[in-house]
Formats: C-alpha cells, structure tokens, sequence
C-alpha cells in the first residue's frame, strides 16, 4: 500500500483532480485549502441549476449533510445521478447522522436513490444507518470499537453495496470482503472541526485517479491524511497551530515521509 | 469569580456541553473551533426541520443574527422555544442590530416570541433596542462607555428580562440588579472578524454547566475569553498570528492562568 | 503609483471604509479578516430585505458569485442598483465564470443591469464574458497570458464600460485606455482558497476612499495585495503558514515596504 499510497499522490499533484464538494457551511473554507494543498482542484458549488455540470466535469464528488437544507438534498441526489451516469465517485459524510431524523433520513434516501462508492463518518454515523440502536450527540463518536463492529461494518457494506469508512483511533475501511485497518493519525485533530469533512474530500480526490482501485485509494487517503497529522502534531499539538501545521503538512508531505509513517494493515 | 470560573472551565471540559448554534456564515467555522478548543461540543444547525430536535439535547442555544435570510428567524425562534420549554439558556447576539431594519426587527421578534437568557452585543447593537439613539454602523461599536449607559443597560436588563452584556475595552454584565465589570482582553481582538460571535458561544458553554447560575456563568466566560486574548497577545500582536494563538490558549489556559489575570470586578 | 498607493492605504486605516460583501460562502471570513487587517470594516449581508439599506451606507460593494444560489442574483442587483444611485463603487468577481451556464448568465445578467465600476477575474473567467471560446475548468486560470489577451481585455473594457482587472503571474488593469501591469505577488497564492476573492475587496476598500479614481486606485490595491504576498512568503512559502503571515503583512505593511517592493508598470 506505500507504492501505491505515493503514486496516487503524485498523480493528484501532476492531474490537480476537480473535486466537487457540496458540503456544510463550517468546512467549506478548510475543506478547500486542504484539497488545495495536496495538489487537487477544489470546487464548491450546490444551486440545483448547475450542479449537474459541475459534477460532470469533476474527478469525483463530495456530498456532505451538515448544515443541512431540504433543497441541498435535491442537488446532492441530481449531483451523484449525474457522476453515476459518466462513472465517477461520490464519497458521502453523513455528518451528524443519528443526530436527528432530517439527517439520518436525508443519508437514506441519498443512498436509495444514487450509487455511492464510499461512505465515510465515524462509528456513529455509520451505524446510525444499520439500525436504530446508536444515536449520534452532535456529530461525536460515543461507541467503542470493536471486532462486533467491524463484521457490522462488512454486513452493512454488502447491504448497501458501498464502502464502509469509519473513522477512529484505528480507522477501518471494507468493501464488505476485504478490510483495511489504518493506525495514522492524532488525537488532536478530534479538537480541529472539519478533519473529519476534510478527509472525506480527500478520499475524494484520492478516488479521482485510482482508476477504479476505490478500496485501496480509499484506504490509501486515510494513511496519507493520518501521516500528515502526525507530521503537524511533532510542530504543534495545540488545536490552532496544529490546525495551520496540517495545511502545511498536506502541501509538504511525500513519498520518503509516507514510507517512514504508514501504517495500513490488511485484516482479511 | 476565580474559583467560579475555573470550575466552570473545568466542568466544560469534564462534561463537553453540546452548544447548538444558529449563527452566520462568517463565523460558523471559527466558532466551532473555539467551542472544540475550550472543551465544549460545537454543532451548527439552522434547518426548521431539525432545530427543536437539536435544541432538546443542546446544553445551551445560540442565535446570531449576522447574515440574516428570512427563514432563519423562524428556525431561530423554533429552537429558541424547544430550550426554553426545556429551561436550556439562550444566548442571543445581535449583530448589526441597529445598522438595517431587518436585523433590528428580527431580533425583536425573537425577544417578543422567545425567552433569552443573555442579550451579548457591542455597546452599539445593545442600544439599538432600547432607542432609536443609536445607530451601529456595520457591527463596529462606536459610543463611548459611561455610567449613563450602565444605568441604561439595567433599565434594559429588566425591561427585556434577560441579562444584558456589553462588550468593549470594559465589558459591562448585568442582570438589572448586579453588574460585572471585566477589564480582559485585547485591542487586536477587534481586527480578528468573529471574536464577538465567539463570545457568545463561549457564554452558551460556560451557561451549559452553570446549573442556573447564568450571571455568574457569563461574567466568567468574558473573563475566561479575555484572559486568552491576553495570553494570545503575547504570542503574536497581528490578527493572523493572533487568531491562532488565541484557539490555542482558549485549549491550555487554566486554573492558575485564571487565577493570576482574571480582572472581574463587581460594581453594585 | 508608489505615492497614491500609500496615500490610499493610510485613508483606508483613517477612514475605516465599510466595505459591503454579497460572497460566496468558502471565502467570507477569510474576506472579513482580509479586510479588517488592512484597516476597512467588512460586512457580509446578502438578504434582499437590507442590502439595498446596507449598500447605501458602504463605501464600496462587493459581488462575488462563487457557490451561488438563485436568489443572491437578485439581492446582487438590489445592492449594486443602490450603489449605482449613490455613485458607490461596484467591484464584480465573476468567480468561475465560464465553467458552468448559471455563472456565466449570472454574471452577464448582472452587467446588464447595472453599472459595475471593476471586473475581476483570473483570464479564464474574464474571457467566458467575451467569447465562447474560453472554458474554465472549475476557478482556476489555465489560459496563457499574451499581448492578444491584453488587447481582448481593452476590447472588453470599452463593450462592458468597466474597468477590467485580471489576476495571473503579472496582472493587466485597463479601462480601455491604460493599462497597469502588476508583477507583485507569489505563486503560493494559488494554493490558498479565496486569495483572489480577498483581492477583490481589497480593490474595493481602495475604491472607497480614492474620489473616483477607480483605475488607479485597483492597480493600487493589486500592487499592495501582491506586496503583502510577497513578505508573507518569506514568513512561510507552505499555504498554512503563507495564508497566517499573508494576513499579518496586510495589517503591517507600510509606506516603506510598498516604496521597496511595489512594481506597477504603465503599459500604453
């Protein structure tokens, strides 16, 4: 996973991938100079008058419900219809899924009625769409994870016919078959709103040059984005400076600082 | 005070208060920031279809008027009437009030309708509802401080039964029978756009887990700001080094920061 | 040019221009802080119930059309008509203009029915508003830079009856007649969300106090933008640390730095 973690960066820095992001009004500013800094091409956009073009020219698309409208919805679902159609990759954060039933029925109905190819929020989020026994506070992670929940995690991908990103101390990603477990990452960036959103758009441009190797490239941004905070957390470990260390550090961070720190391993 | 608001802080951290904010979208991403980096659960949200939901399980509400849309107000107040009903505090910032008819009315309907448990704003915007006086241009302040308007904030204190805190070099805290005085903070905090809106949220965390003592509560989330603001200062004095600093001493300041700076004085 | 641009710049920290911002939601705090470090006092507002009371009271009007939503065109006109009939001045950011029907149109119904003082764009959006040849592909220019252009933008000037602004490596300003070319800045720039959408309120808080010296006072505002840029990147050449450092030069700079470093040819 080094070799290919590396080449997909490269490509992402050489092809600067358009990733459209219909996301949340928190993290639009930091989901953007992220996807900036590694080197893709960040586009937010949402009226339902042109999100269909946008996404048609885009690498993949993001599609994020904090701060949910109603007709936010409208665009996400006419946006990954179109991506569906020309084969490009929506990744969605349920953010706050569980939280309340605009949320969570607004992330059921998205996924009824458009093909998604990763799903990514924490444990959660997550399960807050397998059954109704997990309530999200805000959009915190309150649930311990567990080997009971990585099998949940690979039922719940075959239901859904996506990946299943969850993230966490260790991180765990499934095609319902396969299972990545990735160990980058700080605790810090728990302090940092839109780490979480930003990771989502960074699966995102990931996907945009995989060429179809979702899982891995999937598996491959949580790695990259993980080494990256721990490369930000040696400069600062205050939730401010660690914040603007991490912008620096996605601009920075290459292939000798990928094959020093990833830590992705199978588990299948 | 010093003992207050060091437990406060301490509770903040222990209990991470869920503070619903219906804010603007200048500072959305700021706030949040600040709210993580203090201790407390940020979530902002706006829909009429999840606001009283949200507000039910918040440990306090904030609405803050700046860049206003129409159906806001109603969503403000939807969540304002949850809390109430539920006896959660509501912290209402009027921004601009004053400056456009829009934001003056809005924030009088929303004190019509609702119950506000402290009204946070500049001594401009504070003004702009109880006479015709005063003018805000933009939501800069821009009366001097005096007694006069002391006197005229406990008029105010009891004629809109909610406690009225006023911003400026001295802050100004009074539920119509007591007043705290601050003398906290910094000049830069005024080139740094939503440190103002900031405050209002940290009033929400530091209310959130005041068991009802509201006054107490706001006059040592000023304290507590300021104090930051101080300790930020001494790291950087331009607004982009500061802003910076500041999220991080609003994440390590503590007991014995509060102790050696916290400038509360009672006048009554 | 040296002397106009320090002159305008010390009435921007005299007079404290409000600057009214309808923007997009990706760049408003980054705008705000822009703003209020270089001395001007930004407000973001965008309900058509008070911008036409907001404009009226401003010193200059931003449109920025970036993650636009049908009935901001609307509130844009409402603002600039206000504007138009107080003689303020309008500065329009076609942000990815040309990349999708609705900004294209947008942007053109705007120019249509209002008199707008500066377009600013990168060339690709520019020449979406000239021709149909030119596409962008998301906001960013990929257009190489040539005498041809520059003559298009005279052309331009001359058919919109505005000043043309356009940002790259060097940057054109003409009103049909002359042109200034800008060769301050830094490439890093690119790599930070909203510096462009920054530049244009920045050529806005310029407008606002230059008596009607509009061509000036935009090559004015680009020479002392890039300046600023230029001593940010000797702070940090990473886009987390440029974009901190870019807003503490704003704050800093001064007569000295900009007679050092501010490059402002004439070019007719």
């Amino acid at each position: 996973m080094k070799n290919l973690t590396s080449e997909l960066l490269k490509k992402i820095k050489e092809n600067s991938p358009l990733v459209h992001n219909i996301t949340n009004f928190v993290v639009m500013n930091y989901t953007a100079n992220i996807l900036l800094a590694m080197g893709a091409s960040p586009v937010m956009s949402h009226s339902i008058k042109e999100v269909e073009e946008m996404s048609s020219m885009a690498g993949a698309v993001v599609l994020n419900i904090g701060t949910l409208q109603d007709d936010w919805v409208d665009s996400m679902i006419c946006a990954a219809k179109a991506a569906n159609k020309m084969k490009i990759p929506v990744i969605l954060d349920p953010v706050g899924s569980g939280a309340t039933r605009l949320r969570t029925e607004s992330v059921k109905r998205i996924m009824a009625e458009t093909k998604i190819s990763v799903l990514r929020g924490n444990v959660s989020e997550i399960f807050s769409l397998s059954s109704s026994a997990a309530k999200t506070r805000g959009v915190d992670s309150s649930l311990e994870m567990s080997e009971e929940i990585i099998a949940s995690a690979m039922e719940l991908s075959e239901e859904k016919n996506c990946i299943i990103a969850i993230s966490g101390a260790t991180d765990y990603i499934t095609d319902g078959k396969k299972v990545f477990c990735i160990d980058n990452g700080h605790p810090i960036m728990t302090k940092v709103t839109g780490t979480g959103c930003g990771l989502s758009s960074t699966i995102a441009a990931f996907c945009a040059v995989a060429e179809g190797k979702i899982l891995e490239a999937t598996a491959s941004a949580f790695g990259f984005y993980g080494v990256c905070a721990e490369m930000a957390a040696e400069i600062s470990e205050k939730p401010g400076g660690f914040s603007v260390a991490f912008v620096d550090s996605l601009y920075s961070a290459g292939k000798d600082d990928l094959d020093a720190r990833l830590r992705i391993r199978n588990s299948f």
